[in-house]
C-alpha cells in the first residue's frame, strides 16, 4: 500500500499515480492533495495525525518549497511504515509517531540525480522512489541495499510547537484550521476535561463534549477527534469567530 | 467493495480509510466528501440516484449534525448492499432504491460504546462497522450475528418531498443545486414530455432535451441524468438566473 | 487499468465509477475531475502531458460541452492504451503522444443507441463503453470486434497551438494556468536555455531554473515539468503577475 499527500491540488497528483504504477502493482490511497500551500507545519501535524490510523505502508509525502535547490530527497523507515519526500522536516512528527518507539526511526538519503525536471520532484524523484522502496521493502535490511538510497545520519528537525502548562492557565497556540473552520490548537484535552467554561484569549466560553452541546451558531471548547483543545462554532466557523488562523496564541484560563 | 461518503472535505475521510483498511481489504471508493455540509436531505438525494450505479458494496455515510448525540448508529442491509451511517434519515432514500421491494430492508443499531471521540465517530464508530461488515457479511444472516450489530424496528424515517401534480400544474421544490449550478426539483420528467416551452414560476422558458438546444448563455428547462425537471443555463448557471436554491418552490404550469 | 477525467467537480463522477465497476473489476485511477468547465483545450493539453506517464490503460475522458448534440462517441487505440470519449478533440493531443508513432492510432465509433439520458453520457454512453473495452481488448484486433464500436476514418481534429521561433524572439500563447497561478505557455524550454534574463511582452525577467531561485513574490521565467516555459511567482501567483490567462499572446525576446 502507498499513501499519496501533496498540496498540488489538481491535476499534478495524476503524474505521480502513473509513475507510482509504471513501478508497482500497490494499492494507492490518497491522504490528501489539499494540504495548505507549502505551509509544512500544517502537513507534518495532518501526518502525524492520520497516518498512524494506516496498516503497515510506503507514504509519499510532497509538500516541498524548496523544490530544486539542494534540500535532499529522503526515506524514513519506522516501524512498519516508510515516508518519502523531501529533508525539510514535514515527515519527522509522523515518523516519531509511527515509530515504535519515539525517536527509532533510520534516515537514508534518495539520489536526485535522474530527476528529469528540477520542477516536479513528486513525479521524477519522490513517485519512483516510493515504488521501489515498496517493492523492495518486503525484505530486512531491504532499505539499505537499494542503489539509490544511503544511510545518513542527518536530517532536517521538525518538532511541533509544545504548549506551557501552569496550575490556572495553559498558553500555546494554533497549529492549524481545518476546512470547517474548527481552529486546532496545541493544548492537550486533558487540561479543560471537568471544565464547565473557560476563558480564551479573554472571553468566556463555554466547554462542551460535542458540536452540539451549544445550540447552532455558538461558540463552544472541544476536545477534537486528534485529543487537542479545539475552538468551534456549532454548525459555524470557529477561525471567523476567535479571529483566529494557524500560528496565532492561544491562552486559555480555567 | 466499500464505498465513502460525507461532508468531510479533506483530509479527514482519508482517516477513515485508514480504519477500513485495518479491518479489510476492500476495494474502496469514494462517492463524494464534497456533500453540502450538515444538509442531511441533500445527501439523501445523491446517494439515491447513485448508489444503485454500484455493484453490490457496504457503503459507508457519514453526514452527521448529531455526532456525539444520543443518536444511533445504524446498518441497513437492502437487497445485495449493506449501508452504515448515522441515524438521521439520510440513509433511508437509498435503502428503498437499493432494496428489491421498497420497503424491504432491515436495519441494524451499532454499538458505539468503545468510541474515542465523540467529535469523529466517522473514524472511530462507522469505519469500524463498516469493515468488520464487509468481512462478516458474506454469510446469509450475517449482520445479524455480528457482536455490536442488534435488529431493531425503529429507525429515523426521511423522504425527498413529492410534488403535487394537476392538469395544468406541478409543484413542488428544488431538491439540491449541482456543482455546474444546474437546479435539480422534485418534478417527475415527464411532465414536461412533448412541452415546447413551459412557464417557471412566471417566466416562459424553453424545454430542450439538451443543453446545447439554446445558445450558450440561455436558460432551459430540461430533464435531468436523474430522470427529474432541472432548471439550467447553457454553459452557466441556472441557480443564478433563476434565483432559487435548495428548498425554494417551484411551479411550473404547462 | 482504468482512469478517470472529466470536468464533472463532485460527486457525478461516482456514477461512471458504479457503471464501470459493474462491468470490469480493474483498477480505477482518477487523473482528474477538476479540468476548467467544458475547456477541451486545456483537458486536451492536460492529458497530453499526465497520461504518458501511465502504464498501459483504458483512458475515460468526459469533458463534453456538446453532449446530447450528434456528436459521436469515439474510442481511439493508440500504443497500449485506449482513449474513450466525445469526439470533439479532446483525446488527439493525448492520442498522438500515447501512438508508437506520432499519426498511428485507429478511431473507432462507440454506438450511443442505448443511452438512458441525453445530459450524462459520461454514465450512459462512456462508462460502459471503457468498460467493454477493458474488458475485451486483451485480444488483437479486439476492439474491431465489438458490437458497438465500428472503425471510423473520421473524427474532430485538435492541434495545440505552435508557437513562431525566430533568431532573437519566440511568440506563442498560454495553452493553461494550473492551479497554483502558473503561467503554462507552448513556448519549447530550450528557447529560454542559457538565458540569464528574457523580455516577456515588453518586461525583464529573470531566468530560473527552480522557483527558489528568486525571492519570494518575485516573477521569474522557468522551464515546467512538461518542458515548455512557464511563467511564475515564487510562491506567488504568476497569473495574476502577468496579468495573462488561458488563450493570451506571450512574446519572448533573448
Amino acid at each position: 500500500m502507498i499513501t499519496l499527500s501533496s498540496d498540488f491540488g489538481s491535476p499534478y497528483p495524476a503524474a505521480m499515480k502513473g509513475v507510482l504504477l509504471q513501478h508497482s502493482e500497490a494499492r494507492l490511497v490518497d491522504v490528501s492533495h489539499e494540504f495548505p500551500r507549502q505551509d509544512v507545519r500544517a502537513a507534518a501535524f495532518w501526518l502525524r495525525e492520520i497516518l498512524p490510523y494506516f496498516p503497515p505502508a510506503v507514504h509519499l509525502v510532497v509538500v516541498d518549497p524548496g523544490v530544486g535547490t539542494d534540500r535532499a530527497a529522503i526515506a524514513i523507515e519506522a516501524g512498519e511504515h516508510v515516508l518519502v519526500g523531501p529533508d525539510n522536516g514535514v515527515l519527522l512528527p509522523a515518523a516519531r509517531s509511527l515509530a515504535p518507539d519515539d525517536e527509532a526511526f533510520t534516515v537514508y538519503e534518495i539520489s536526485d540525480e535522474d530527476a528529469e525536471s528540477s520542477t516536479f520532484h513528486g513525479r521524477d524523484v519522490f513517485a519512483p522512489a516510493a515504488g521501489v522502496v515498496h517493492e523492495q521493502w518486503r525484505d530486512e535490511d531491504a532499505l539499505a541495499a537499494l542503489d539509490d538510497l544511503t544511510r545518513t545520519d542527518e536530517h532536517v528537525e521538525l518538532r511541533l510547537p509544545e504548549p506551557t502548562i501552569r496550575d490556572a492557565a495553559v498558553v500555546g497556540e494554533v497549529l492549524v484550521v481545518d476546512g470547517f473552520g474548527n481552529v486546532i490548537t496545541n493544548l492537550p484535552g486533558y487540561t479543560v476535561e471537568g471544565c464547565e467554561e473557560v476563558d480564551v484569549n479573554g472571553q468566556t466560553v463555554p466547554v462542551g463534549e460535542t458540536f452540539a452541546s451549544v445550540p447552532a451558531g455558538q461558540w463552544l471548547v472541544t476536545v477534537g477527534s486528534h485529543g487537542n483543545v479545539e475552538l468551534d462554532v456549532n454548525q459555524g466557523r470557529g477561525d471567523e469567530a476567535f479571529g483566529l488562523d494557524a500560528g496565532d496564541d492561544v491562552r486559555i484560563e480555567l
